[in-house]
């Protein structure tokens, strides 16, 4: 039988990280300080299994039909109403349920780019971001949100949006400043650029208040602004459910209910009840503290490890919130990429730096997630990570490589 | 504000059809013959009402935690396991979890389409088909089913894939012969062009016994053929669910999982687990004896009524399975888009035939459902649809305008 045709050309520019990871599944008592995933001893089991057979039992039609495209209209209704406030009006017409965050992250990127566009991000950036684009051919213009006063609108203009996690950044953890947040928010009412506010971890504050979300330094009474916001229960409720949901002017809105109808028609009936019910209930309000103790104490676990065994082989800062310490090896010659695969021989596994950049260059820093594991294999973990550490340096050593950045542009 | 930059280019070229028939749905006492819905009275709620529950509590990992990219392992084994043969034997490794049957077409367009590709596609097609495709920017090429000896091979050669509905194609409702399906395996196996079997009416067959599917015909132990199979829980148990599955080589599978990992990360674990006890407990094959008589009686009911009050207007045939009657107008002067919004006027609503054309082109046919409304509804449906047709005649004719196909040319 003849070849079949090649498949589509961005298939060729994916990294294999996540077959990486999941081989990493296989191993025994491998440490996985890799993924986002949340503890699983969190989830209000029994109360999710009433809500379940009583979504389907009481609302059949909403549980069982082809739910509207755009989504229930009370699970719509419950998201306007938990994101409004005095300076924000929202309506139905602002909300649109997605399978997943992630799934509004494809939407937006389906609805705006051309091959060839340009995504204004954040960087480093959200892997998955990075995955749900690729297919668009877009092309990634870097934003720090560190530096004090760059021209962002300089940035911003041209690009189709702007991407941001400005709670606890997937994967270095940070916090957005407020100041940040306005000049973004400024930036883009000036330039009329998209700014996208994908916020996951929103809840996940462990040390202080939240700060505001940029949709809310947007306001509008409709709204209406450029800021698009994406919301999940993946975090704050489980994962299985697969609701997400996306805030954004009305014609965003129908953009991407037109791309959505394409995508998955819509998403599950049973889990949006559910999630609604849930809503309804104060579920979400019920589990957030036990949530925010443990992942609290895991992170202080995790960074009193780092201190004790990785402080001479990276530098980070303790996050204030979500589920990642995002930490930078203090010698160049530390490859990730190399530690990442040593890690794994070593019994952990933590995601490499690379995989976070459009470019896929950056070599020198590793995600260390604090949220599915007890403080004991934190511990472990990071044990490991030092030794897997040493031995990717010895060997560079050995090898008599210099990869000092000097070094690299003399070669 | 400055306005914001232009959506994707794919939103210029897509139809307002949906929105229409959103509208329609305001309408007071409208027959609704348009969608491909399904009758309510058939779901199993308290039998779903009690998996749903068993899935939180008794699999609360499968249920709530992030299901595997490629779906939950149980659900892939059953999956592979029902559609097994003596000559077809299928693993976990040729079946991925997708969000609905949508969502396999449009992670097959995804991973095969550059801009421009060609897809040789069973013309009329499948709306949602092209909608999945159209932010691909795909080119087709019409191959027709009914024909008895045209050059397949030669239709299929330089297409990425061909697009066939074979069990009661939406629209047309037609039977795709055993002849045909043995030519279109053969000429995809001279070709190795990826044949896409889409089957969400396979079991809806009224009048025999299915026919061999595609994949049966390919055969392969371990199966590694060039069909692509979709399948889907919508019509057989309930489409809020939203669990559908691809069947097809590892290779397909695997650049499949590739790209559903950035399109959704993954489908609800919920739905996934109530999926699996469906199959484990025999709930499909439980209520497929109502689901046929109700809609055998509910077909019956259609054509008679279409018999009595549009045989002047419109030829058809009866379709021997599936959830559509396809309707030819007798009179070219009747324009189909003209008659969706008339009929709207008269409180009925059909898919008018230019939403299925990749060109948008036929405006003389349209499509009827008989799944969702009882026999006194659907025969209400056909008069109105009859004094429709009329007024679209009649305001033709008095207009003068002569849409014979030779005053088009000519005009």
């Amino acid at each position: 039988m003849p070849s079949p045709p090649p498949f589509a050309r961005w298939l060729d520019e994916t990294n294999d990280v996540t077959q990486v990871f999941l081989a990493a599944g296989q191993v025994p008592d491998l440490v996985n300080l890799a993924g986002g995933l949340p503890e699983p001893a969190l989830w209000p089991v029994d109360a999710l299994a009433d809500l379940a057979a009583r979504a389907v039992r009481e609302h059949p039609k909403e549980a069982l039909g082809y739910p509207p495209i755009d989504g229930l209209p009370a699970l719509r209704d419950a998201i306007a109403a938990r994101f409004s406030t005095v300076d924000l009006r929202l309506g139905r017409e602002n909300v649109l349920i997605t399978t997943g965050g992630m799934q509004g992250l494809e939407l937006i990127g389906k609805v705006l780019l051309d091959e060839g566009d340009v995504i204004a991000a954040q960087t480093p950036a959200y892997l998955g971001a990075l995955d749900a684009w690729r297919p668009r051919g877009p092309r990634y213009r870097p934003v720090r949100m560190e530096e004090e006063a760059p021209d962002l609108p300089y940035l911003m203009r041209g690009a189709k949006f702007t991407y941001t996690v400005p709670n606890f950044s997937n994967p270095t953890g940070r916090l957005v400043s407020v100041a940040r947040r306005q000049a973004l928010v400024k930036a883009a009412q000036e330039t009329g650029v998209w700014l996208v506010e994908d916020d996951p971890y929103g809840a996940l504050y462990y040390d202080c208040g939240p700060l505001p979300r940029m949709l809310d330094l947007c306001g509008g009474a409709p709204y209406a602004g450029p800021v698009i916001y994406l919301g999940t229960l993946s975090k704050e409720l489980a994962p299985g459910l697969r609701v997400g949901w996306v805030i954004a002017a009305p014609e965003m809105i129908a953009a991407l209910t037109t791309a959505k109808q394409g995508s998955d028609m819509c998403t599950s009936g049973l889990s949006q009840q559910v999630a609604c019910m849930a809503f309804e209930t104060g579920l979400c309000e019920q589990v957030l503290p036990d949530i925010l103790s443990l992942y609290r104490a895991r992170r202080d676990a995790l960074c009193a490890a780092m201190a004790e065994h990785l402080d001479a082989l990276f530098e980070w800062e303790v996050p204030t919130g979500g589920m990642f310490v995002w930490a930078r090896a203090r010698d160049a010659r530390l490859d990730t990429d190399l530690l990442m695969r040593e890690g794994l021989a070593h019994g952990v596994c933590v995601s490499p730096s690379s995989v976070f950049d459009p470019e896929g260059r950056d070599r020198a820093a590793v995600r260390i997630n604090f949220t599915l594991n007890p403080p004991d294999s934190l511990a472990e973990g990071v044990r490991r990570l030092a030794a897997a550490s040493r031995a990717v340096l010895g060997r560079s050593q050995a090898a008599g490589q210099d990869r000092s950045p000097q070094a690299m542009i003399e070669q």
